[in-house]
């Protein structure tokens, strides 16, 4: 990179992630996905049918109605959807706010050869004439740009497949050069299913895997981590496992131990997805990780002696998370559904207002759970 | 690992570097490589022969000196050779004085096979039986150990070759966990030479490279980060580099740079090795990193635009070396030759007491320059 | 696979490089590079203009002219561009010869971050929605595809990139998966260009990294190798190397050499790359490399002592060479322009029939290169 | 290496497996291995005790019986263990008989650290001053070395795990790079478990995971294929696979489909072990490896159409397997145990003829095993 080039993707990355408590609004969804929503979100009488051309206005609206409203102090970027940007050329809306507009570049995801027979492994595309797509997403106001990476888990260990962590953090990692390359800063989004059978170790251990591969990518092609993002999931016990649910600090403490295992300390930020979470179970997850940052390093010996270290196991423990967990990147939220799902059954019943009140409220418990400081 | 030696490594580690500002006093010579020191360290007159057994004798009273004084409050661990730990039995007097007592487990290196011919690249050796040296050792108080793998730097690129990195990561790694498994903190040294023609990005990227293949390589043999630590050596331009002399900050900045792109956060310390450089070198460049460690993180936006960014590319370049260094685990010394110089020379002229303070004097500057507060 | 599909993928392989002497001709140029050959190949006066239409007419034309009379016994296979397949539905014509068409799959390269500024290095494309574009071609009668992945040496070593090596044969890998899933037997084509400075020894190392890397990303994605082709060139110095042209013996020995070390026996065959040789180069270094298989392994030990292998040091040269060359799978050929020029010229001159004769010559002194037996 | 190491490394790996039908007598067991196997050769009223003196003289006296009586056309080389090299000095009785003597270079084994908790696995030692003792042993009148890698396999997959994989070929590499710069040829040889609960398929998949990283090793330390042996256990179901127990042919299957997908072309041969195998089975699966090969290549297409593909698919499978064998290194023996059972039964009974003849029956038959032509 041009020092130039180097140093606007910096402050951008920063930006994103300070001071903390700012986070991520993430609209990425595609039209369909978003008229899905809008009519799962509507009263039993209010469904309506609407032509093509009062979807479209209906999705700019949609939108327009939440970007002009949003509070930069708690939303410090937010995650377009290509014809958001392009068609309906909403960055000005944002950028105006003080809030910096990024795209999604992936494009879909094709079942991957190389995956075990009937897994189900997916490879994400959109690499093709990515470099000229981001050009023009730059030109519309875009700084950033996101690619998600779906993995599936198993208890077995068979998934993810040597051949998914290869294609998806190869992707991921060419993705990340490419958008660099046109001044645009890359989210980095491994995206660890939960539906499966998998215990909360093992979730861990496919996360400390998967992340390596994608930094050990990412060196190859020289991407410069400062002016990169990373988009993980949290690690936890897939909804088929049998066991009680882990508490958030169990969760926390798996998220702090596998970033602290993988994460460079030069990436910008780290910026939590929901997806799959419950609104509660997200914010209460990024709550307790930002608890044990908060709670600061040890700065004393945590033990004298290897006796001592012994009778104090649990302390040892505590110790070291927190060690660990003051030593990561700004931990924020970078969330979808999770902040705007009140808003939209307000929106479409009508009221605009109430629907800008419900995103203010969410987004600031949001803001919250990014210190450690909701409950 | 089972969870008690989990614990006890993590402890043990984190000991090593906390509070911040004590560090690790080597004194790893081998017997012969004392005697030259000691002869050298005589006033013209002075110089004697010996016998094998006065000369026995006198490595173990030059260690009994400075080891019965040493002050905690600077020095937290001292690396051992083997014949100091098991046939002088010298740990107890360390482990009195609250100073954790360690061992270096290599032994000596020979030519690399598979490096371009008549490079002088070595490998390091001594992991035949180490599980067996590693159990005696701890029998006889150690708690950490120390491998040196030391790497030649080209500019033309060929060096550190291929087989270089694999072969010195691939046995730094299987030091490591054969330590561990016997309850011993692994501390990882990779040694990269500046006696060359290397300029001081040359130096950064080869320190990125190697760094990265070594925590690679830890990974594979499932070693805990948490329980290790890490004795690098300052990234810098080679003798025969035509050039002036970088400062310290530059040198800083380099290191900085290279730290937060290759070294997790879970590792438990960074403590580096002075060898070749000056006594003052060597203390001012540790002193300027912890000045940027010090300055702490940028907690604002560095910039609120691309074009401020660009035009304040000196402000974004120093926030963000001081925002990654403030997630480095803390950064000491593990120095040898530069604690104790003046310290031996009394000594050898017979003055004791002056040789005790010699040495605290210039452990409390190297302390100093562990927090930053040298100048 | 399923076992019918591998056994589908093994025969296909199996039939385009054998009996011994058939080889593969390619007419994958792109509607833009055929025109401009045609023009090229215009007597002085015979240049006319032509609407699109007339253009994409004579496209068709030329391409049915020769198609309708090619050889089987020296043609097994011929690469389409997706037009010939798609709208000129020419596959059968071949089909009819027993000659089995297959398609290009690549589209086009790109500038690939993380390559050296200014390095010129590209990144080949296509991937997205590949595997319908393989379902389409294989109703079409395609039963093999192609990837070209170009790589630019140089002397100093820079050159392939890391970058490079990473995203060439990471596609590579992924074209080969997703054509075998759809039935289509993937050519694995890497083109190491040697328009640069590269001596022999160099472009020797460099094939040897690539190839490697290669066949190493075919397995992490489960290729059946069985089931694939190797597209390579010759390894040889670059047109800036300074330095005497080297023989076609000490290609055929410098191509034996990278193949034995690099493909692994299990590939159905080798159908070399002509680009950028002369006619009568690419034939030379064909036959001579066909002339080291001819020539069978050494049967019995070379050298009876140490002392011995000393002495006839040229003799176990020779020795190893034909002795490695008899287990490469076939060595044939894959050529387009060395094929088709002669044929051009008379063909545009009006000369149909002459250019389906010269056509024929040509492809039966390369049938003869493909056994040795040329001169 | 130097042109001359080349050849000779070259010209000792050729003689050792050329002319088909030669292979290597496997003697390097430890004193101890072998009195076990004296005292277990004895019939019950002949055991005797012995001093330690005797001991030696009978461990020398037993191998001069043999060496003595090697027949050069079934035997090319013999394994020593380093006392019979260095302090019986039996490497001229060999060497005048045309034998080539080689040593054994690694020491024993050590519980892995990184290998997954109770899981047996072994890391092989002895590369601490290799180099020396290559030096002394050639000067003895070795002219190769074996190093000897044992793998578990389990049918969960999780066995041999990364960290075995990675130190076990890691050290492989290293010994062979090291024995090359000595000028003796390495023997390489993975020697996977059957002793678990592994299918077949799980076995080759095994097979193929750790020789393809074996190759990937030796490359990255430079090593000369040319100048190399592969001594590979047979692919095969472990003794606690409920299943019946596979045919020679589908072990030999299985064996060239390993081989094919794995071993650089480059390699000079291929030896197999027998440890672990009857007599008879080794015998019976050696014969059936080399039946293939002598069944020659499929030199006409297998299938003129993917129907006719589907059709012969027994076909198919046969004419690959025929073909891919083809081009392997010479397929021959490197057995201990099962070369000298019945020889040390009538040696320990004092009749020295008898295990003379009894071996060169054995060796024969062994011998025809390597040509395809026992039964």
């Amino acid at each position: 990179h041009s020092p130039s080039t180097a140093h606007q993707l910096i402050a951008t990355a920063h930006a994103l992630v300070h001071p903390r408590g700012r986070g991520i609004y993430a609209t990425d969804e595609t039209p369909d996905g978003i008229h899905a929503r809008l009519a799962a979100s509507a009263a039993p009488g209010q469904l309506k049918t609407f032509t093509d051309e009062e979807q479209t206005a209906r999705r700019k609206a949609w939108r327009e109605t939440l970007y002009s409203s949003l509070n930069p102090q708690h939303i410090s970027g937010v995650i377009l959807y290509a014809e958001t940007l392009l068609q309906f050329q909403l960055a000005p809306v944002l950028i105006q706010r003080g809030i910096i507009p990024g795209v999604r570049a992936d494009t879909d995801g094709y079942p991957l050869p190389g995956s075990p027979h009937g897994s189900g492994e997916v490879g994400t595309q959109g690499l093709d004439d990515l470099y000229d797509r981001c050009v023009a997403w730059r030109e519309a106001g875009a700084r950033f740009t996101k690619w998600r990476a779906p993995f599936l888990v198993n208890e077995a260990g068979t998934l993810p497949s040597p051949a998914a962590i290869e294609a998806q953090a190869g992707a991921l990692a060419r993705f990340a050069s490419i958008s660099q390359s046109a001044g645009l800063v890359p989210i980095v989004e491994p995206d660890l299913d939960f539906s499966g059978d998998a215990s909360i170790q093992t979730s861990v251990d496919a996360h400390v895997k998967v992340i390596s591969a994608i930094y050990a990518k990412l060196a190859i092609y020289g991407v410069l981590l400062e002016g990169t993002l990373l988009k993980p999931s949290f690690p936890q016990p897939g909804a088929k496992f049998a066991g009680p649910k882990p508490t958030p600090a169990t969760i926390a403490a798996a998220t702090v131990t596998v970033l602290a295992r993988t994460v460079p300390p030069a990436v910008g930020g780290i910026v939590f997805l929901s997806g799959g979470l419950s609104d509660s179970d997200s914010t209460l997850y990024l709550d307790a990780v930002n608890k044990i940052v908060s709670a600061g390093p040890a700065k004393e010996p945590v033990a004298a002696t290897a006796a001592e270290a012994l009778a104090n196991s649990k302390d040892v423990e505590a110790a070291v998370l927190r060690t660990m967990a003051s030593r990561l990147p700004p931990l924020t939220f970078s969330f979808g559904r999770g902040l705007q799902g009140d808003a939209m059954i307000k929106w479409v019943a009508g009221d605009k207002e109430g629907a800008q009140q419900a995103f203010a409220k969410r987004a600031e418990e949001c803001s919250k759970a990014a210190t450690g400081t909701l409950h």
